[in-house]
């Protein structure tokens, strides 16, 4: 039952960017990444778990480089908490976890991400933010990925790219042990 | 880790109305329960889970009599899902956690609720949703509370009447085992 | 066509309460006043006139006395101004028109108000001050109630208490002139 | 006074797409055009005009052909309402009202836009929805602009590129007369 036990945990969130964080310019009538939306949520939330933000970057996943997911990988090695959550794009989410599984074993990290933007009045966000920081405190060490009330370990789980869905792989291509 | 392994449980979620569900009556300028919205809800979280919803009453919880809640219990305890998720006014929710917990040892049974009304552009409904979805997933037999990301067993909580806040009690006063 | 073709006119906005400004207090379940949100509607509109806000009173327009409705009929006479926006209840609004109208012959004032406080989030509010707006600054000198895109005069509405509707009367039961 | 004194007009909406009508595809992560939200915003407003909704076309004003602005000058001419309102991007809204006023005298069109599309929580346009629908029933024939709460004859109105905001021009560039 993990951190139910002991309330005073912190609960790491670092912040890429992705859908979760995209906003509208007004005047180019695109979208575009300024600040991050979470902390904004975390109190529409009315959260009362200790949490610590930090926003590593703010991209777009299809553009996340190397060098971005190593940044994420040193950043979660790093920090001291145990229990992680990472805000991410979708498209290439399960890529970023199998690197972060690769490396990392005694820390719980969940990520999460949204189809639409907060700022839009439809967002998925908030509810995946809300089930997300329970996963990451209820689950043991391990490398996850949060959508749509679901949690998925990270070597069972796909993006339908046909759906926009994140559905459970029923063999498991990236460990096959 | 529970239900992550199976993935095609039911989670049932029973609603007893509660701040959650309350409307705005344009004729009157009061508050009222129609219909409840956690269906709608679940759809804006694009919630994946396989869920089924039944309205047992729609109450505000200082109104929740005696026979609401044996009718709470004997729902929990009838229908066949062992993952159930309640939603329930925050001021007696505590109460009606220890009435469950009394009967049921067998079901894992999540209580939750909402400080703003879901109509209401700034409810932090969406968020406990999310989280609570999670909880009943993970969390082992037994009954709990879940407000605002944290998740308190059934005899280790109680709502603060000053803060307005869900808070861990030290010692349980409830079951002194 | 009035002011538009003067740019630089300002206009008053006197803020009386009414469903528009209702919020939800969280810890007790209610609907109370705090601040208007008038302003923050204003931004919202990315409104770009001169308007000078000013609250007079934060009631319901059920609970308005008389001697508030005097405030507001001093200060509609006093102000410089010769515009004049007044946020209501609509449940009087007709009868303070009714007021306004047998003492300030030289000035354009409209009335209004919203079905449905700003704050939730399916409020009427940010529409009606739009067409408020755009009738204040058109019409000319005279008392008028505007809802639902509409704008009556002082003696041709009232408010059916069955549907919650503004109305055109046939006959003016007021003003027989 | 126009409209006011004979409530039973019919007012033509004819919808062109524009910043208004965008919304996100969470699949491609992309604004585009699917239906026009006209019709749910003037539900939103509560809006009891007769108003008579027609969507012309579904297009972003900086992609709008010659063809497209002679179909919305024929649907125009060729409606029998007299008071028009146009719901366009506001990138080439003043041109497109330049070619109705050089054919169509006998009518009072308001052509408005929005900054932010309707879908995402902050818009703006159902302000301007409110306030054009009002600038329309009170304005002589003419065709006008309507943003932010102000209304600008076709012939003394930009937009600020720099801005993004409607202003007035001193001299009038188009109309030397």
């Amino acid at each position: 039952m993990s951190s139910l036990e002991s309330r005073n945990i912190t609960i790491k969130i670092f912040v890429t960017g992705g859908t979760f964080d995209k906003e509208y310019n007004e005047h180019r009538g695109e979208l575009f990444f300024k600040d991050t939306h979470v902390p904004e949520m975390l109190k529409l939330g009315r959260c009362k778990l200790e949490v610590d933000v930090s926003t590593l970057m703010m991209v777009d996943s299809l553009e996340m480089s190397d060098a971005d997911r190593r940044n994420i990988l040193e950043s979660c090695k790093r920090t001291k908490e145990d229990r992680i959550l990472i805000t991410h794009g979708t498209d290439t989410m399960v890529e970023t976890a199998e690197l972060l599984a690769n490396s990392i074993e005694d820390k719980t990290i969940v990520l999460t991400g949204a189809m639409i933007p907060y700022k839009f009045g439809s967002s998925d966000g908030l509810f995946n933010l809300g089930s997300s920081l329970a996963f990451v405190q209820t689950l043991p060490h391990g490398v996850y990925v949060s959508m749509n009330g679901k949690c998925f370990r990270w070597d069972k789980v796909r993006k339908n790219k046909e759906t926009g869905e994140f559905e459970e792989t029923r063999h498991c291509a990236h460990n096959p042990s």
